[in-house]
């Protein structure tokens, strides 16, 4: 009955961010035009600003964070390790098991790591306006706050159904003085020809990225953010695993195995990348396992192809290498809204072909039970996304309960679940279901994957 | 452009509660019986344990906090200090301002503090079950978690408008194992009464709080618990102010004047009462002023009469000597539940009246735009109620500016905002209004004031 957090001071702050690019075996496959050939800076220059493409293409192994964003990521950073003793006691293993508890951030969750730097390179290259999508609202709101600190105009197109029965992260989106919009609207040309074809189109992730894209490319004062997905997005989210190494170190111990949720990636990279530079440097203490946790529902990187997709629904994005369900697919509802994509990361996906790391598929149920199994031991109500993890690491500590090995466990807590409440009533009142695999959807939606060059 | 977060490690968490009384130039008035004479301990043993009735009536100036309650403060404790420095610099003020965030506990408030020793000393009575009443939530969802950590029973009697509306923190309840019952139910006698005068009634705080006790004075095996107004629940809450003058002491700083949000008390009593230690024992480096902020609607402390009255708004409680506007008072709608109390903690009161503290009542609008502000400088969305404080917080730094004082400015952000995102959709909308002081209201709740001795 005890329990344990590793704090920081704020200079503990990484003064850099950790590109894994450059201990990557392979360099990473180059995304592509519809041509098939690399597609050029100048093409994305339209929607993101020169300072970002450079990371984004980047193979330096480290990147300086500026000192505006590390003030700002003062605000809540350096977030608690915690050692869970209180669920290691209540599951009666010799496992010891960690969590970064991410959900201290100003809008609960990781995403600001990223929200904040892209908000401040714009800043820098004078954009007045970013726009970007949102669903649930965990990133929106996150761009939202990091907007107001840097004094940039946030635009977010939220998917109308998700407008409609999520007000309250609507609500915080305003409080940060970010404007928001049902999507489909009609003030681009994708949200006319949505609105034109349904006019009670309840909206979709796809339709409202189409939207801030159109709106950014065609304004010259206006950039996109994504938050997920790309190399400079995995990039500053790996303050996380950098903060979290100081803290091991402080304790003298380390992780035999670390479990993030992966959706579009950042979340699971940037709690793996900075322990998996140990290991490509052999400076490791101990050789360490690295395992992505996805949906059942919605297995990318468990049953996914390795093939050039596009990022988005409507195919206006490049080509990428990675794992993916084919850009046609449409995961079943699940309420982890944040891991319900149809393609992952190039990084982690190339990794993962490499061998490098692991992924696991969980299914829905059991990662509410392993939530509130983590509630009730550790106090903290997990976001959906973050269960996900703990599903993983549980089973992991049981099997160490079978073994008598006392393995470190370290899994990402990527936010709290206080806006996901009506999730966790669902499950209480049995209302929620695991799915099988849809097969015949992803057959369909495999078919339709672009042919490259 | 900066900002700072003073931690501390989790050694530094208090191992004594401060209590107040030790310190007060007058005893505190004793509660009374029916009869206008003190009540004696044995009655209140029916609802609760020995252990917390002896902190209640003590005048011992350290408490110690048992070290299994230490434990399950360490899942959050100590909380940040944080210097609001780019609030500072929006106000343009050169004073200087500091807030402890208590919204990184796993309920997002303060209450924990004060459920968690509840119901360890409970349990180390024997006490299998804890009987409580909760509005909007806040004080019900701590007490669940705190239930859950030391394998006590919670059964929580929840308004039923609350319970119909705000299904979030009903959820959040079960979570944590807890039983939430909408009030009135037909399992006590008081909420029968309550059905049959008005089978559709909405319930209120009153009728929860008599089904609770009625539950609890009427089993062995199963006590009540409060959170707020007694003296030991703001003995508990004093981990707050002992942990932020050890903060100010890292930056070599201290307080001119100190905010807190002011309902039943215990919020403002945590922050405050350390300080007051100092201003007692003449150890404090400057004179500090103590401001208790509270709603203009429900104005207890400026505009309450200083007179014995119930706790509660049935007449079950001991009368107790305290500013009060009538147990009979209704306050109006607004959304600071926590703060719509028709009467205040006797200690809170009592120091008032003898002049070592102040009280301000401020309006709901400029609560609300004080909020915003904070959250577009600092990053958190706070709680409605803590929006009281940073109210009175700011008016008084944009004083200092007017004068060029650079005072040291502290306030309490006892919560996130996280569950009131309805109220700010309300604020934005223009929904949201100020409200007049119900003085015939009150005025009639005052003609009801009990007669004593």
């Amino acid at each position: 009955m005890d329990s344990l957090r590793i704090n920081l001071e704020a200079d503990d702050i990484p003064t850099h961010w950790y590109n894994v690019v450059a201990d990557m075996p392979n360099p990473p496959a180059p995304p592509l035009g519809p041509d098939g050939q690399p597609v050029s800076a100048e093409r994305m220059l339209a929607i993101f600003p020169g300072n970002i493409l450079e990371q984004e293409m980047s193979a330096e192994r480290w990147i300086p964070i500026p000192e505006p964003v590390r003030e700002i990521y003062r605000l809540w950073r350096p977030s608690p390790l915690c050692r869970a003793l209180r669920l290691e006691q209540a599951l009666g293993t010799p496992a010891k098991i960690y969590y970064k508890y991410e959900g201290v951030s100003p809008t609960g969750s990781h995403k600001p790591n990223s929200a904040v730097p892209q908000a401040w390179f714009n800043a820098q290259a004078g954009v007045k306006r970013l726009t970007t999508e949102t669903g649930a609202g965990q990133w929106g709101s996150s761009l939202a706050f990091a907007g107001q600190m840097f004094g940039i105009d946030v635009r977010v197109y939220m998917v109308k159904v998700s407008y409609d029965q999520k007000p309250f992260r609507r609500s915080m989106m305003q409080t940060w003085g970010a404007e928001v919009f049902s999507s489909p609207t009609d003030m681009t040309q994708a949200g006319r020809d949505a609105l034109a074809k349904d006019p009670d189109s309840p909206g979709s992730l796809g339709i409202a990225i189409s939207e801030a894209v159109e709106e950014a490319a065609g304004r010259a004062d206006t950039n996109y953010a994504l938050g997920s997905v790309l190399n400079h997005v995995l990039l500053h989210q790996t303050v996380i695993g950098l903060e979290a190494k100081k803290q091991f170190a402080k304790v003298g111990d380390y992780p035999d195995m670390i479990f993030a949720p992966c959706g579009g990636g950042s979340n699971f990279a940037g709690c793996a990348f900075p322990f998996l530079a140990d290991q490509a440097a052999a400076s490791a203490p101990k050789k360490t396992r690295f395992v992505a946790v996805e949906p059942a529902s919605c297995p990318t990187l468990t049953r996914g192809h390795y093939a050039y997709d596009f990022g988005d629904a409507s195919g206006y994005t490049p080509l990428m290498l990675m794992y993916t369900l084919g850009h046609d697919f449409v995961p079943p509802g699940i309420h982890a809204g944040g891991l319900r994509y149809h393609g992952d990361s190039p990084l982690v996906s190339q990794l993962l072909k490499e061998g490098l790391i692991e992924a696991v598929a969980v299914q829905q149920l059991s990662t509410f039970s392993a939530g509130v199994m983590f509630a009730q031991a550790e106090g903290i109500i997990p976001a959906p996304e973050s269960n996900h993890a703990i599903r993983a690491c549980i089973d992991e500590a049981l099997r160490c309960k079978e073994t008598g090995e006392a393995k470190t466990l370290f899994f990402n807590l990527s936010g709290h679940g206080h806006f996901d409440m009506a999730a966790y009533d669902q499950y209480f009142a049995g209302k929620l279901q695991d799915g099988e695999f849809p097969d015949a959807d992803v057959q369909a939606a495999l078919a339709s994957l672009p042919k490259v060059g």
